[in-house]
């Protein structure tokens, strides 16, 4: 017997007769909020809010006709010169940049140009009111993962419909194949010493619009 | 009996038994391109590009890395100053844009700013290589019809994969309930005394940009 039969000799031994079983998950966490957290549509709505602004991120509700404005106003507010979106963002939501140079990301921008850029504006798959997280798939409006975690600030549009209550609602409406990125508040890590370090592993900055048709 | 009544009765007698039914259809047309017109689907492309051309129309093959400097490059071939987009337009389709102010439409424009633009850029819903044809369905990236049929000068960007090589294989790919806008070069009539009078009802102006990926 060769070293590797005797290795994967010893890995079957040890999986037994569950081998490619999975022992039953539990299943009783809630599903769903209850009508203490929510009981209206609206409630859903303000409790994303309330968790979102929870991560220290900034987040605004608007109108669709509002929208274009908000955008280019929240990055006058950070005084951004030049961002990177996807393509396939809607042109729509950058029509009122004045002063603000959008580059969009195709071909793929190089990584120095995402370090440079002042910030990212894209849309989201889904997002969670319970947990105040924004979940990107890569799909339209978002673009890919280093265009969101390269840049030091991330402008993400959540359309009202777009919002569910608890992760378990999100990850019914997720395709599970695509690349998931879920996303609650700006990148922050405690991994050294205990102190809060933000900035490091994406967005130090993290603003959420919600647009209410 | 009214004269109401009385002209209900003629309209039924004159449709008799054959009320609510239609007699058939004949079927017997081409519902494929031969072999002889496309027998590649280079072919069809092909096929598409010339008939386009035949209908005095501007069209040109790009890639989709080249697309945004091409959108640009018409514009400035244009002189345009102002233009007017759906607001769902793709942003990279515009990303190149400098010293072209676009206006998205939503709110919805006025017809006074519809007309005072120099053009238009929209996407479509299918093309039809046989006739030379876009057909629009004010689907994404295609906006309401007022904002082609307004302005003057219309570009239409195609995907390749949107091309198909007859009517009746787009009338399938299509939702027979949507606005659908079918445009055989630009807009041109011979009603009065056969002289040929173009941009009454549509625009003077059509430029398809074919995007080959």
């Amino acid at each position: 017997m060769s070293s590797r039969e005797e290795v994967l000799r010893r890995v079957r031994d040890a999986i037994g007769g569950a081998r490619g079983t999975h022992p039953p998950a539990p299943r009783g966490y809630a599903r769903r909020l209850t009508e203490a957290e929510a009981a209206t549509r609206a409630d859903v709505l303000a409790l994303f809010t309330e968790r979102v602004a929870g991560h220290r991120a900034a987040v605004r509700h608007v109108s669709a006709d509002e929208l274009a404005t908000a955008v280019a106003a929240a990055l006058w507010g950070r005084e951004a010169k030049q961002i990177v979106v996807p393509a396939d963002l809607p042109f729509g939501w950058l029509a009122e940049l004045d002063g603000v140079r959008a580059l969009a990301d195709t071909p793929a921008l190089d990584l120095e140009a995402l370090a440079a850029a002042d910030g990212t504006v894209t849309g989201c798959a889904a997002a969670v009111a319970q947990t105040g997280t924004v979940v990107l798939d890569g799909g339209r409006a978002q673009g890919r993962r280093a265009l969101t975690l390269v840049p030091g600030y991330h402008l993400c549009i959540v359309h009202a419909d777009q919002i569910v209550g608890t992760v378990p609602e999100a990850v019914a409406r997720l395709d599970p194949s695509r690349p998931l990125t879920w996303i609650s508040g700006p990148s922050t890590v405690h991994d050294i010493g205990a102190t809060r370090v933000d900035g490091v592993h994406g967005p130090r900055h993290l603003e959420v619009l919600v647009v209410e048709d």
